[in-house]
Protein backbone atom coordinates (compact mmCIF):
# COMPACT_ATOMS: atom_id res chain seq x y z
CA UNK A 1 0.00 0.00 0.00
CA UNK A 2 0.86 3.37 -0.68
CA UNK A 3 -0.09 6.92 0.51
CA UNK A 4 -0.80 9.47 -1.84
CA UNK A 5 -1.63 13.20 -1.52
CA UNK A 6 -3.74 15.01 -4.09
CA UNK A 7 -3.82 18.53 -4.24
CA UNK A 8 -6.53 20.37 -5.59
CA UNK A 9 -6.15 24.17 -5.72
CA UNK A 10 -7.96 27.31 -7.83
CA UNK A 11 -6.06 28.34 -10.90
CA UNK A 12 -4.60 32.09 -10.63
CA UNK A 13 -6.99 33.39 -12.61
CA UNK A 14 -10.06 32.01 -10.89
CA UNK A 15 -11.58 34.55 -7.99
CA UNK A 16 -11.72 32.31 -4.65
CA UNK A 17 -14.49 33.80 -2.67
CA UNK A 18 -14.03 31.48 -0.11
CA UNK A 19 -10.27 32.41 0.14
CA UNK A 20 -11.22 36.15 0.07
CA UNK A 21 -13.77 35.86 3.26
CA UNK A 22 -11.46 34.87 5.29
CA UNK A 23 -8.25 37.23 3.49
CA UNK A 24 -10.68 39.83 5.22
CA UNK A 25 -11.54 38.20 8.63
CA UNK A 26 -8.78 38.14 9.49
CA UNK A 27 -8.02 41.67 10.19
CA UNK A 28 -11.07 41.82 12.11
CA UNK A 29 -10.03 39.07 14.42
CA UNK A 30 -7.03 40.38 15.04
CA UNK A 31 -4.28 38.72 12.63
CA UNK A 32 -2.35 41.17 10.91
CA UNK A 33 -0.06 40.08 7.91
CA UNK A 34 -1.88 38.01 5.61
CA UNK A 35 -1.99 39.55 2.28
CA UNK A 36 -3.80 36.44 0.24
CA UNK A 37 -5.47 33.35 1.31
CA UNK A 38 -6.81 30.72 -1.26
CA UNK A 39 -8.59 27.52 -0.49
CA UNK A 40 -8.67 24.58 -2.49
CA UNK A 41 -9.10 20.33 -1.34
CA UNK A 42 -7.15 18.16 0.06
CA UNK A 43 -6.81 14.29 -0.91
CA UNK A 44 -5.59 11.69 0.87
CA UNK A 45 -5.84 8.01 -0.72
CA UNK A 46 -4.62 4.52 0.16
CA UNK A 47 -3.39 3.10 -3.24
CA UNK A 48 -2.15 -0.19 -3.57
CA UNK A 49 1.24 -1.05 -5.28
CA UNK A 50 -0.06 -1.59 -8.62
CA UNK A 51 -1.65 1.72 -8.77
CA UNK A 52 0.59 4.17 -11.65
CA UNK A 53 1.10 7.75 -11.84
CA UNK A 54 -0.92 7.49 -14.97
CA UNK A 55 -3.91 5.80 -13.17
CA UNK A 56 -3.36 8.32 -10.31
CA UNK A 57 -3.08 11.37 -12.90
CA UNK A 58 -6.62 10.21 -14.75
CA UNK A 59 -8.35 9.83 -11.01
CA UNK A 60 -7.22 13.40 -9.84
CA UNK A 61 -8.19 15.07 -13.71
CA UNK A 62 -11.39 13.48 -14.24
CA UNK A 63 -12.73 12.77 -10.41
CA UNK A 64 -11.59 15.07 -7.76
CA UNK A 65 -10.48 18.34 -9.66
CA UNK A 66 -12.86 20.38 -11.82
CA UNK A 67 -9.89 21.43 -14.47
CA UNK A 68 -11.88 24.23 -16.33
CA UNK A 69 -11.48 25.88 -13.15
CA UNK A 70 -8.91 23.81 -11.18
CA UNK A 71 -5.34 22.98 -10.83
CA UNK A 72 -3.92 19.43 -9.19
CA UNK A 73 -1.07 17.81 -8.32
CA UNK A 74 -0.59 14.09 -7.51
CA UNK A 75 2.89 13.54 -4.39
CA UNK A 76 3.46 10.09 -3.45
CA UNK A 77 4.09 10.50 0.52
CA UNK A 78 7.20 8.49 1.31
CA UNK B 1 6.01 37.85 1.94
CA UNK B 2 6.20 34.35 2.39
CA UNK B 3 3.98 31.72 1.60
CA UNK B 4 2.49 28.61 4.23
CA UNK B 5 0.08 26.25 3.52
CA UNK B 6 -2.27 24.92 6.60
CA UNK B 7 -3.74 21.54 6.11
CA UNK B 8 -7.03 20.39 7.50
CA UNK B 9 -8.12 17.07 7.59
CA UNK B 10 -11.03 15.19 8.95
CA UNK B 11 -9.47 13.35 12.43
CA UNK B 12 -8.84 9.68 11.96
CA UNK B 13 -11.77 8.51 14.01
CA UNK B 14 -14.34 11.24 12.10
CA UNK B 15 -16.58 9.43 9.54
CA UNK B 16 -15.43 11.29 5.98
CA UNK B 17 -18.88 10.72 4.17
CA UNK B 18 -17.11 13.21 1.16
CA UNK B 19 -14.23 10.88 1.41
CA UNK B 20 -16.46 7.77 1.22
CA UNK B 21 -18.17 8.73 -1.31
CA UNK B 22 -15.18 8.96 -3.87
CA UNK B 23 -13.76 5.88 -2.65
CA UNK B 24 -17.14 4.02 -3.82
CA UNK B 25 -17.02 6.15 -7.13
CA UNK B 26 -13.88 5.09 -8.16
CA UNK B 27 -14.33 1.27 -8.96
CA UNK B 28 -17.33 1.92 -10.74
CA UNK B 29 -15.75 4.56 -12.79
CA UNK B 30 -12.97 2.09 -13.79
CA UNK B 31 -10.47 2.85 -11.45
CA UNK B 32 -9.26 0.19 -9.17
CA UNK B 33 -6.63 0.02 -6.47
CA UNK B 34 -7.96 2.94 -4.50
CA UNK B 35 -8.69 1.68 -0.92
CA UNK B 36 -9.31 4.71 0.82
CA UNK B 37 -9.97 8.67 0.43
CA UNK B 38 -10.08 11.33 2.47
CA UNK B 39 -10.99 14.80 2.03
CA UNK B 40 -9.87 17.85 3.54
CA UNK B 41 -8.92 21.55 2.71
CA UNK B 42 -5.84 23.15 1.44
CA UNK B 43 -5.13 26.55 2.25
CA UNK B 44 -2.33 28.81 0.82
CA UNK B 45 -1.28 31.96 2.35
CA UNK B 46 0.92 34.96 1.97
CA UNK B 47 2.01 36.52 4.93
CA UNK B 48 4.30 38.67 5.81
CA UNK B 49 8.16 37.69 7.07
CA UNK B 50 6.90 38.78 11.08
CA UNK B 51 4.08 37.03 11.32
CA UNK B 52 5.27 34.07 13.80
CA UNK B 53 4.69 29.92 13.43
CA UNK B 54 2.48 31.00 16.99
CA UNK B 55 0.01 33.46 15.22
CA UNK B 56 -0.13 31.08 12.01
CA UNK B 57 -1.09 28.35 14.21
CA UNK B 58 -3.40 30.67 15.88
CA UNK B 59 -4.96 31.59 12.57
CA UNK B 60 -5.18 27.73 11.54
CA UNK B 61 -6.57 26.62 14.74
CA UNK B 62 -9.35 29.22 15.49
CA UNK B 63 -10.44 30.08 11.81
CA UNK B 64 -9.07 27.37 9.79
CA UNK B 65 -9.80 24.07 11.51
CA UNK B 66 -12.82 22.89 13.36
CA UNK B 67 -10.81 21.74 16.31
CA UNK B 68 -13.32 19.10 17.25
CA UNK B 69 -13.15 17.03 14.25
CA UNK B 70 -10.43 18.19 12.56
CA UNK B 71 -6.25 18.19 12.33
CA UNK B 72 -4.27 20.68 11.26
CA UNK B 73 -0.80 21.59 10.08
CA UNK B 74 1.14 24.65 8.77
CA UNK B 75 3.71 24.15 6.34
CA UNK B 76 6.26 26.67 5.30
CA UNK B 77 6.64 26.74 1.81
CA UNK B 78 10.32 27.29 1.06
Amino acid sequence: MARVVVEVMPKAEILDPQGQAIAGALPRLGFEGVTDVRQGKRFELEVGDDVSDDQLASIAESLLANTVIEDWKVVRVP
